[in-house]
């Protein structure tokens, strides 16, 4: 596959399996319609995998990590140290996303995109290090275009291994203290919204610590230029992670398979990957409403309605993994269910 | 067990449980609250089961079928038939609950309280018979006190075998058209509304079709008295498949089994057996805001917040089997996480 692969076009979702499945539901054995969401969910995954019977038994997890200059500017509840420990708990098995794919059945892979601390432990890490954290963004880019350009063949070679394991769904995740602050100051800068409207409490700020973000968001952004060319932003703005996971998101599509983008990190990212490909789009499936409050004017800006709202805010790709069994039972619906006719049930003139 | 089990004090979920819960998810290796209602759901589990670790793995599924004497003032958009030929589909394992309760691995029981119409094929369906459906409610009451009874008893008598099979969560469904005009006639009564607050499409009535339904239930709620005491309600309006919902959740409730709320006609029986037994609320969890447009008033009245909203308006119990899978994710996280001391991360002093 060429050198920038972000600048081919993708592949298009199937409308002849779209409306095949369509057509499917309406001989299903309910009233039309009444399935709601999971008819649209089963019928767009049919056209994104060209499948009649669309599945995602087989979903690939891989969160990426990353540190962030920021963090020395007290933009976190947390210590920068948590990064790594963290990744070590992923790995390790202990971590809520660890959870969610053993339940799941997932593959999980855990990517080190630029870690600062050592890790305690980096067996079950995939190592893509590139340095340690991003500059700090009040002061200079976050980075280079070379680690920029690093950062996306990372997420492109995350979904080339997704794709080799067979991976129905691809699920992207994150993990870097301070990565809310960089991505709400990349989504104000691709939006050309207001601070105040993407800024919020990240792992667990106070309204003080909140008002301390936004200013220093603020700062940088007049610090950088006002290019919202979006490989430029990401290089100005973005984290490692957020660069990786924009580059896998386009990885999956362009092998064809279809996305679940978890909350206000990978939505970010998400809202770059878009900008740099819109063909990206129709790939994307939204699993939930996130608490940060910056999310819902991210997927208001991206038309974008998640599956679920369950007042989460932990990233990691969790909400995205508490959405597949909604997912695999739109599945199970549209290949399982009785047609009127091979249930000798009277349609109501439907 | 008593005659009028109803009638019986229930047994109170286990408030130490509850907060050693509560002090467990505050160890967990993720920001405070950070995993939003997965967190009270689990808290709310651990305290029903009186377990440290809960679970939902065993799941009894009961669908309860009776047709409606109002069917015959064309209220739904579906012939009273399609009753009898979906309670077979429920058997032979077409229908939607069937499809969800074998990828829940859940025991699915299909219960025939009063079908109008034969039944093509009766194996695999519990016989509760009553009569050939309620009365029309246009008319006289819906049922007398003993058909009454021997519905609620009937309920209990499903949850007394979800009980035997180890059930861990107990799930009603419903079936039977012209049931979304008894419910709202129902919960209009009980809540003292007005009849547009709780009257809708059902299963595909248009504008003409709901006015016409919205006159029948005025109509018929100006020919019953107006008294809200429920076992006279559910008598007066009810479905005898309404009506054993609301025993089983009682039934449930008192062998200390937590009870997943389906959506309209489920949300309605649950107000009707709270309202016969307000200690039944703290085991219900309600699992999905339905499209129809009454639900959102009864849950507001139940001061209820449903897990998910996915514009599901089918009934059978669906919803909540569709949502399932989030009680199993928040079991697994609250039982599976490693704490910040196992892990060696820094709890931010939280």
């Amino acid at each position: 596959m060429s050198e920038r692969f972000w600048q081919q076009p993708l592949p298009t979702p199937s409308d002849t399996h779209y409306q095949r499945a369509l057509a499917r539901q309406s001989t299903l054995t309910k009233p039309p319609g009444s399935l709601g969401r999971l008819e649209t969910l089963a019928c767009s995954l049919s056209a994104q995998q060209h499948r009649d019977q669309p599945a995602v038994d087989r979903v690939h997890i891989a969160v990426f990590a990353g540190d962030h200059g920021i963090a020395a500017d007290g933009v976190s509840a947390f210590p920068q140290e948590v990064t790594a420990q963290m990744v070590a708990n992923f790995a390790a098995g202990g971590a809520a996303i660890s959870v969610l794919a053993r339940q799941l059945g997932a593959t999980l892979e855990v990517l080190n995109m630029g870690v600062a601390h050592p890790l305690p432990d980096s067996s079950g890490v995939t190592d893509e290090w590139i340095a340690p954290g991003t500059a700090n963004i009040a002061n200079k880019p976050a980075m280079s275009t070379e680690q920029l350009e690093k950062a996306l063949h990372a997420g492109d070679r995350s979904a080339a291994r997704a794709a080799e394991a067979g991976a129905e769904l691809f699920v992207g995740g994150d993990m870097g203290i301070g990565n809310t602050t960089s991505a709400a100051a990349l989504a104000t800068l691709l939006l050309d919204a207001s601070v105040t409207d993407l800024v919020g409490p990240g792992t667990g700020l106070d309204a003080d610590g909140v008002s301390r973000k936004a200013r220093f968001i603020t700062r940088s952004l007049e610090r950088h230029g006002s290019s919202r060319e979006p490989f430029e932003a990401l290089a100005s703005l973005g984290g490692f992670e957020v660069a990786a996971l924009a580059g896998a998101m386009v990885g999956a599509a362009r092998r064809g398979i279809p996305v679940l983008v978890d909350g206000f990190i990978v939505t970010s990212a998400a809202l770059a990957a878009v900008r740099l490909r819109p063909d990206l789009a129709p790939w994307l499936h939204f699993s939930h409403q996130s608490r940060e409050p910056g999310h819902r004017y991210l997927l208001e800006a991206l038309q974008a309605t998640p599956v679920l709202d369950l007042d989460m805010r932990l990233g990691e790709g969790s909400g995205a993994a508490v959405a597949v069994p909604v997912l695999r039972s739109a599945c199970a619906l549209h290949n399982g269910m009785a047609t009127f006719d091979e249930a000798g049930v009277s349609d109501g003139g439907a």
